[in-house]
């Protein structure tokens, strides 16, 4: 293959872990960015996993990835985001056992203040984010925060894996493949207050609400897919790894090449106010992206349920932010 | 995406293993057998590994694979190789402390008739195998005396790994991308035996051995190559998983698809007593791959240095070989 292309810079954080081994290798392949597409991987772990990241380094050698034209590790952000186009921002502070929710945005922040100052003062002029460490919209919003000289529109969080789950329960209810489900989009938090807008979701192109019980899907499904990562750990005995990693190259891959002709993708992006959605919160939107650009899909009508429901989510959204306030500056 | 083509039906054994966890997501994604070739996975794994298959099966899934047109599980090789058009054979006894090779090669042995005779009586017309658990080139001996209706030349073993790890060596040492090493076979058994024939293998079009130190590459690295499973081992605190799924997908992408314009790649083939290899034996050579079927490379013209590397594997794959020889019915 020849490849005339420059390469691009990708930084992936975290990337001796379990999401980062199942994404690493895809992306090196050409799944996300294209396959005419060099990259250069650049890692960045804490330094208690940076042995491990050696090891990680090594089976990437190991492919002979065509497009694969380099790999750079660090324990250091400012090295890490030097020149960065694309960043995955995967690694964050896990919850331990007694931590609750509001424990773990804070223990969180200042992982995410130090990552937004490094892209702001490192990163290349195109870069594009995406937060899939959890809780990935409001350590979005904090990293969107301590890097005031990047557009506000190139901070993500990730809902391609609450969407491609959707997706894939639809599809299973009405014996399709998931391709012919098309704009399940997720609104709100990526937490189990998300609103998957089953109203608007088409399959066959046609609306689901015409093809499945509505008690259904208000109920049993939104249960399903909002339950869906701690199913995936009973089940596997481990969170889910690679159906994150893939959401993630989804969610890059979709704003790097866009949105195919009349679909809609969910990403969590700085709120301009519509929807009634508080102005600068990173909330689950429906969008469509073109040219390596985002829009919100607009003059979507809700009913009173999925009002509610995203008012719900929303409020979560702005309590997340209310406990991180001193931290956006 | 619209998709004509009729779905392919793909075995991974093991399926629950790591190696398995790291190539499933990339077949169905369409990286192995093309963007627009629709696959149903069948997974066998042994009983107690069928609860995390399960979780396996999700995070599939949760993924949303346009391409993904099913999924069956199954603890019985009959069921899993049920019309079964490509088969990766990942799943294999591992080596415990106590046990040498001869061992190993011993408690492998009925897994592998097993699957042989179940491949026999149950998969497509047109299956295709390649056995990555190891013994891998003398469990891929074992399946194919137990397949005696299936031909002889879709048994195959997997030694892309060792060829992708010494591309990477050389790329590193010449300062260039892998994708500018070709031509690199391996010979031989999947073991430290294996001989990397770096006198026919070409850096950007030109002979290696015109750019690099013949003494580092009869040496230092043959020994990093044939010793590079240990030494990720000692990295990661864990065997190749994503390398290795890697390798698979190359070796059976190419079979679907064909060699390259005058690359050649190594697969472990049937011996039809070309290059002095006894007839029979599953040995790695270079091969060209067109429309499905591969062909040994000839008139290749071996040095005394590579004719004795490569007498010394063969041999082993003949020990390998009377090991077993009360399977080869």
């Amino acid at each position: 293959m020849s490849t005339t292309k420059a390469p691009i810079k990708v930084a992936v954080t975290g990337a001796a872990g379990n999401i980062g081994y199942a994404l690493l290798f895809r992306i090196a392949s050409g799944e996300c960015f294209g396959s005419d597409q060099p990259v250069i991987l650049s890692l960045l772990e804490i330094p208690p996993a940076m042995n491990a990241l050696e090891g990680v380094v090594m089976e990437l050698n190991d492919c002979a990835f065509p497009l694969l034209h380099g790999i750079e590790t660090s324990d250091n952000a400012n090295n890490a985001f030097s020149g960065v186009n694309q960043a995955f921002l995967v690694g964050s502070r896990p919850r331990s056992k007694d931590m609750d929710r509001a424990d773990l945005i804070k223990v969180n922040g200042p992982i995410f203040t130090g990552q937004g100052k490094a892209l702001n003062d490192n990163a290349a002029d195109d870069v594009k984010v995406v937060v899939v460490g959890n809780p990935c919209n409001t350590n979005a919003l904090i990293a969107m925060h301590s890097a005031p000289d990047i557009p506000r529109t190139r901070f993500t969080a990730m809902t391609r894996l609450d969407e491609n789950r959707a997706k894939s329960q639809i599809a299973k209810k009405l014996g399709m493949t998931a391709g012919q489900i098309t704009r399940m989009s997720v609104w709100g938090n990526h937490s189990n207050t998300m609103f998957p807008d089953f109203y608007h979701a088409l399959a066959n192109g046609q609306p689901l609400t015409d093809q499945i019980d509505e008690a259904w899907l208000q109920g049993e499904f939104m249960q399903t897919v909002s339950t869906r990562g701690k199913a995936i750990i009973l089940a596997r005995g481990a969170s889910s790894a690679a159906s994150a990693a893939n959401a993630a190259l989804d969610h890059m891959a979709t704003w790097h090449s866009g949105t195919s002709d009349g679909e809609w993708t969910s990403m969590a992006v700085a709120s301009n106010g519509q929807y009634g959605i508080p102005e600068g919160l990173i909330c689950s939107v429906p969008v469509t992206v073109k040219n390596g650009v985002w829009s919100v899909v607009e003059n979507i009508n809700h009913n009173g349920f999925a009002q509610t429901k995203i008012a719900a989510t929303v409020a979560e959204l702005e309590s997340e932010r209310s406990a991180v306030k001193e931290l956006l500056t």
